[in-house]
């Protein structure tokens, strides 16, 4: 039979552990190396932007983040946005056992947002001393709180949703991407997505960046749930093959960030070197000892009332924003000075600045576990022969 | 030497775990998402069918999955139609140890099966409030029984074996499919296969559905103990494009039922999007509070009494039909709420409707345990540095 | 530059772990399948050899397997042939503690190999009752003992080393086995080897079967000490391959067996799809009730004097010969009833008997441990939601 | 779309777990296989090198490897260059608990090194009978302590950095290889690099040997750390034929050093099948008795004040360096006798010395954790039925 199978045309794709950086014929000293990164008429310090998670981002932390150098973004539909006395339940959170986690998430979110506190945080986040303000909501509620955002001055706006499109079907007609971007002062970041195509098409809205990631997070559970999900350096290699195009076509700088599934420094690493222009990661900064999560990490679709599709993850606490962020170390895993990783991978392999780390030679080398890392691991533990 | 080696030319498989479905340019509201299926004149709400199993499916069992929008169909090899008081059986399995199990099932399965049990079975059924009425049985013993299911008015009957075929050698003359489907008034439907070939086969015989699946099921030790089996992403793709052809040829429509290694909603999104146009499940009904196995699930060809080819599971028991089915889910891990992820999923992917499923872009994307998974298991576990 | 890389044309191999049998269009009663296999004049039973290894073969257990129709292999290298009283030889190995293991083989290992004996142990196994009488020995030693062997009236002369070749350069003359088949009246099988080449060069000597596997046997440790090691699936595939050009070529049968890594049934129905004509097993036999290993299983490389590559493994003893060859079986493993599942798998594949089992379909399928099957081994332990 | 998706071209690499050797036609004698290596005009008993690690080589151990054909590297940046009593800081590291052990290597590597204590390590290495006196540092200290090196009559210079290159950028001017290789009279060996082409680059500055290897080794967190890292099998088959290469057009030897990954005597096989001239170890000689490490092993990179990445390993003691390096071994996992093991590959590979060595056939044969081999290692446990 001529018959071609669906089958043996699968594409494969690749996650942050089945790829590697591969030097070149140059070092540099990585004192030298930059990682600053531009959006737009914006210029970050660093690359690192810290997730719209209620675990991750508040106001005081936000402030405290900034002086890192490291962008941080409310997520007004969280609990800042709900509550007053939000420090309270991030307390009840960290404190509840497993089994009372997610119904505990359900309650606590059904709460309504109020556009007056939504003020109220910004001005905060002000007066604490964050450089650049932003915040994200997701599509529905653009509308509603765009005015009060755009009134107190922020900066970045992300419009963030676990898939997004540009043809969304609803009851109710969808965010027009377009016609905000147009309309709006703030600058809009949209996402997320993995493919070339959408990559594209949220580009041609207009707005400053994509968000890049579907189903890898640390605290995410959508592969099992929904059984979605783009694995990273894929998703981040066909989005940015998508900016080149885009820039080639239309002369437009459109940011790429890869948003999900970072887990130690070597990830933002091998983020950059796939194509992104910065990171947007969660469980890395929770681990702060300064963190909201207070030692705890949980996805923001886990309150779904009903399918709740994160999960609540114990990560401890490790340190400083300081030492996470820009060392020294006293870890050797991956946890601690991010920059400085960055900074000596980019040294390593030959990059002057995050563009030129976006060309480095990525390699497909599995991190699996095999038989001799199993035995290396055993005697890691101090274990004898068999 | 010009040789060409059967090695390299072996063809590659793939597992649920292997694959992930990637997100187009569309999007849906899930509310908008349709999930019926047709099956001939039948409509089905759900595209759910619960196992023929006696960990799975009792009459009562039936016609509580029933109200859920699933079939449910009743083994009519099993332990109710063996046993007036199958109860007190089922509650004795679910009491013995592990090292008696098998022995016990050898024991309770040489009972015969008694063709008056099944008339009162499928009248119990009825009663009860079932509104469509499957039971299946083993290709040998159709002849026997056909009579009085046809007479009870009972709407489905599954034929399934192991392995099926439409070219059977043995000592007697085998059932021959297409002459069934020609005389009963049931609606036949046949399987396990996994081939194209055999798709097309069946198909020809004149059935309503095929059920596509062999060795990969969470109860089956089929691979282990004959070395067969046929990944499930693979086994339904093929079967699908089968489907496809047939129908393109004759205008027909024959059900592909995808059958077994389901065991998280997540699964049932991959099935359908490799073209299945419905699931046939067990262990996670099994996790049902009402379920018959009392937070067990074993195989059926566990009591063989010279093969047995299964192994008793403890799956536990997490939530009701309801919660199960259609939700609200209070776990995030895919065990709750599968209609609810099927319609998330299908609003994501940009699926309306589940023929829209069938064709949702499916990528291989092992989701093997890493070293980076092993660390962040570690960490959720709430260990610290090494 | 144009350079070709090494790296790049590496050849793919597989392990049976990796690869899975997939159902044809046809089926066959079990039943009528035949698992009897010819080796020249020889009429085997059932394509089942037991190793030539003290763990598994005895006098007294190579009677005992005869009369399941297993022809069991005694090993002249062993302590059979080098103590009168190997029994409790083999009673302190048994007992003797991990950490001892190694250097007492190496001790009980350096006693003589003596003639004398090996003439009252053939003439023991032939009056406890074996039918077919094989033994094994190492190249160097074929010359001292292929008398005694062929005046004792045996049959099979398994000469055998790790790896073996055609062209051993050594200090002195190596066996010239094409000599050794012309002189002598014994049936000579050789090996190990795994390629193409180094099997058709000994199917030219003259020998009647040839073994097959390097590296993969339980209780092998060759590929962590030496790196050296073919998966076998691909080691039989390609010997088989040779098999049939040599058949093609000089109208001469000769056979095929699978050695080493075979654990459970499925394996050995593996075996023969990829084309062995047979296999030789010992875990699974060193398994049995009446085994000399008494529960524990080792390779004939252990004892080594100066590179011990073998390990001792604890195997436990689940059933007797009977039940393990022949069934019934009361495990759902694949540890009993090998040729029951031999024959069931035969008929869900279609094969009427082992040759047409040669030609089944094969897959690529790995069963690695994925997250999926990690979370179902979780259920089965009975463990809850994360 | 034509556009050529970057992630479709990625080079897949492989690790030592993913490759095996694969026998040929022709095996010899062990004994007459020969594993003699010449480095220009120094002719080395072993293939093996001992790593310039703390944990690894002092004074005295150097000496205890050079009678049994290693050459052992003395690293001074290491404490024997920064402290005269460097034996009690070794006691202070392997008595620290874990939480306290990264930041002692800092302390301790903060102290600067010193000229004179250089000159008394060489002599002391010269006293205790060193043969061969081989050195490492860093490049940027290479200036500073050539004289010293080159007056004390040393043999070999390993100019060593996680990541070489020919073209450095610094703030200062970075070491000139090419001009050190002509002024100095010590034989100059530079790396570690593991890219075709920079092992090209370096061969034309006139070194004698190149170490390849970038983040495999078991004490080297790079790969997290960085998100860079080759696997050892592609970077020596990469250098190799850069190696190759380069005599054939210059008619010069440079030899390859394999660093870093080798566990067991496998591995070192393994390295010179894909190329490698000679190999250099650290866990498998830190598991001697004799070892300054006392049962522990630490990276290099792990003292950095500001980016610690390695880690301290628990390896054990399992013998004395006769017994790893030339045997008799008791121990059958590929910790004792690896030149034995070596010897008995080539033998078994049919390769007469080193350089037939490299070219023996190397298959992809992945020793993944499958069910399999979980299922063995249970059984090896003495675990029973499911």
């Amino acid at each position: 039979m001529s018959h071609k199978k669906r089958n043996d045309s699968l594409r494969r794709t690749y996650g942050f552990d089945e790829i590697s950086l591969s030097p070149s014929g140059k070092t540099i000293d990585p004192l030298l190396c930059d990682t600053k990164v531009k959006f737009g008429e914006y210029n970050l310090e660093t690359p690192i932007i810290a997730s719209a998670m209620d675990s991750v981002v508040s106001p005081q932390s936000s402030a405290e983040m900034s002086k890192q150098g490291v962008l941080a973004v409310l997520n007004l539909q969280g609990l800042w946005a709900r509550y007053k006395d939000a420090e309270a339940r991030l307390e009840e959170i960290a404190n509840a056992p497993n089994e009372k986690f997610v119904s505990l998430m359900q309650k606590f979110y059904s709460e309504e947002v109020k556009i007056e506190l939504i003020g109220s945080r910004l001005e905060q986040m002000r007066e604490l001393g964050c450089k650049t303000i932003a915040v994200s909501s997701v599509p529905q509620e653009v509308k509603n709180i765009e005015p009060i955002i755009a009134e107190s001055g922020a900066d970045f706006l992300f419009v963030q949703s676990t898939v997004t499109s540009t043809q969304h079907i609803g009851k109710e007609e969808g965010l027009n991407l377009a016609k905000l971007c147009e309309s709006t002062k703030l600058k809009v970041i949209a996402g997320n997505c993995s493919s070339y195509k959408v990559a594209l098409d949220l580009m041609e809205t207009g707005v400053s960046a994509i968000l890049v990631g579907i189903g890898p997070g640390a605290a995410c559970t959508s592969r099992g749930v929904l059984g979605v999900g783009v694995p990273m350096a894929t998703a981040i290699m066909d989005c940015a093959d998508a900016r080149n195009d885009f820039r080639e076509k239309t002369g437009k700088e459109v940011s790429i960030i890869a948003d999900g599934g970072i887990v130690v420094s070597g990830d933002i690493c091998k983020a950059i070197a796939c194509g992104a222009d910065a990171v947007m990661i969660g469980s890395p900064l929770a681990r702060a000892d300064e963190s909201p999560g207070k030692g705890f990490h949980w996805g923001m679709a886990t309150p779904s009332p009903v399918l709740p599709r994160g999960t609540r993850i114990k990560v401890g606490t490790f340190g400083s924003y300081q030492q996470i962020i820009h060392g020294p170390a006293t870890m050797d895993n991956g946890f601690h000075n991010m920059i400085g990783a960055l900074k000596t991978s980019m040294g390593t392999l030959g990059a002057m600045n995050l563009k030129e780390m976006q060309n480095v030679d990525v390699i497909v080398a599995p991190s699996i576990l095999t038989e001799g890392k199993v035995y290396q691991q055993a005697q890691k533990l101090g274990m004898g022969a068999r």
